[in-house]
């Protein structure tokens, strides 16, 4: 059951395991300061496949079923899979499944997916006997040549902009089970200020963030002391410094805890990376490699994981549209009272 | 709470109420036989707006402020909304949905995407108090540009064509409340059985909804004739002859139930509309304009909602692929026993 603390805010009564958990990037992704936590480092960016888009599909497969037989399971034991991705028609997502014959719900949350694939997923693990999986992923070489410009044009890339990141995360969740566990989840608002640059994302996405993040906080009546860290997904470093100046303003101060995954995900200067990792695998690789292992032994006790997508389409842009945004929020816990 | 009853499906202890809802179409919709069924005919197919995805997002917008206020609610009365739509990164949800400050969780489901919506807005209903809407929509000129042909280049349609559907849905579901009741759903998933043609979608997509309607009567363990209606989304009359067919070789007859929205939505003959109507709000709009309304009097007692997505991705396709499908099922009722 889940139990209504705020309008979008719930508890659960038992709090849902995360039972297993995997994840996949690409050679840039590997060399850096993160490389040896995730499961596969992949060298080959074409993933043995032909194209981006089939690259992008085997290597959200891949991840799936790592995530599926790391948990001692096969793919028949999970009674849904949430996923969606960035690619038009969540195309990585629907042929990387296609095999495995899992009842899907596709969603759509640009890079907050990861947060709104493992929300539903603990929803639903919360509601009923069953394992339930959420994934998602993204690839740099799909989503450039998508949003912003065709992979051979070789643009020069402003200060702001971000690098998608080729990577994928798969979670499995269960009424049963051990640390991980997720105590609340909180579901976001769309969020839109005006900015209608697509090669700054991280402020587009940081008011969705700061929204997000606050709610929860009043919600579950917990200060930013309560937690180890509050993760946000690929703010960058443009977005995280306007999330915790937004923050600020409201007397919230979560400078100590704030870590972002797009900015922990590269070696800024060292590998030229402007602002930062992006693109739903970024969070998800993150936290599938690095935050859920700390949190399975304990190292870290209570996070806040607050994905954020930018809901960016380029036909909206054409016509002149500024970028909205959202983001959802999981609470995850090294206990589960 | 949700009573796991099958892999993929689930009962409810307390089935949830649908609650309000609301539909809204364009003319050549609105010159059909269900024409009176409709909220909303607008006649100006750019909704007022001077772009064509502006003017599905002001459709889809005003189409959940109607059922939200036929419920007697406010938008901050909603406690989530599901949501999306077939337009690149669900641009029409995005935007149309950015002014209503509800709480948003985005899914991309194509032409399921009212039953998904529903389906998850069900469960959340049936799991926690609170009001959890759904909506979808669909417009000729968004659709059609994006997955076929430029509208002014005027191709000749092959016969087994269909026509998306300018047109959209809203439910808003409760734990409380009166007819109709959601007693059940199933989650579909993904087949594809190697239709390549984007002009044979009912094709398809038919194998989708035979596996999640196949599922659902064997875990529910009632036959066809259970139900009044047994209702799919867009198969259209060529999809809906090889559902037949499909389930005829698993000895399942529902020719005498089923209803397709597809063939429902137009004179097929009279308004030259070759294998029927198509589109995310196509199935939305005649459920929410004909069959809940039926349902609530009681004229329609049992029926099984079962919409179909084809996943189709024009990036895809022109890399060779075929078109996998998925059919996700909502049995609604009079009562809630």
């Amino acid at each position: 059951m889940l139990k209504k603390t705020g309008r979008n805010t719930f508890e659960f009564k038992n709090s849902p395991s995360i039972i297993s958990f995997a994840s996949t990037v690409g050679k840039k992704e590997g060399e850096g300061p993160l490389g040896g936590c995730f499961d596969t480092v992949e060298e080959d960016s074409h993933f043995g496949k032909e194209t981006w888009e089939q690259a992008e599909s085997e290597m959200l497969l891949q991840t799936v079923k790592l995530a599926i037989k790391k948990g001692g399971l096969n793919p028949q034991d999970i009674n849904c899979i949430f996923c969606g991705d960035l690619i038009n028609q969540c195309l990585s997502t629907t042929y990387g499944l296609r095999s495995l014959d899992i009842p899907f719900l596709g969603i759509y949350g640009a890079c907050s997916t990861m947060a709104e694939g493992l929300l539903l997923a603990s929803c639903f693990a919360a509601s009923s006997e069953g394992k339930f999986a959420a994934a998602t992923s993204s690839h740099f070489s799909t989503a450039e040549r998508q949003f912003r410009f065709p992979l051979s044009y070789g643009g020069q890339r402003t200060p702001s902009a971000q690098w998608t990141c080729t990577a994928s995360g798969s979670v499995v969740v269960s009424s049963k089970g051990t640390a991980p566990f997720v105590r609340a989840v909180s579901i976001g608002k769309i969020v839109d200020l005006g900015i209608t640059d697509a090669n700054n994302m991280g402020a587009a996405m940081a008011p969705a963030a700061a929204s997000t993040i606050k709610t929860y906080l009043e919600d579950s009546n917990l200060s930013p002391d309560y937690f180890d860290c509050i993760v946000t997904g690929d703010l960058g470093v443009v977005g995280s410094k306007l999330l915790n100046e937004l923050l600020l303003k409201d007397n919230i101060d979560i400078s100590k805890q704030h870590k972002d995954c797009g900015v922990m995900m590269f070696d800024i200067k060292e590998q030229d990376m402007h602002s930062g990792g992006s693109g739903c695998g970024c969070s998800a690789s993150v936290l599938c490699g690095y935050f859920l292992p700390k949190i399975k032994t304990g190292e870290i006790k209570e996070m806040l994981f607050a994905a954020t997508g930018a809901l960016i389409s380029p036909a909206a842009s054409q016509q002149g549209e500024s970028i909205p945004s959202v983001s959802h929020l999981i609470h995850i816990s090294y206990t589960n009272n």
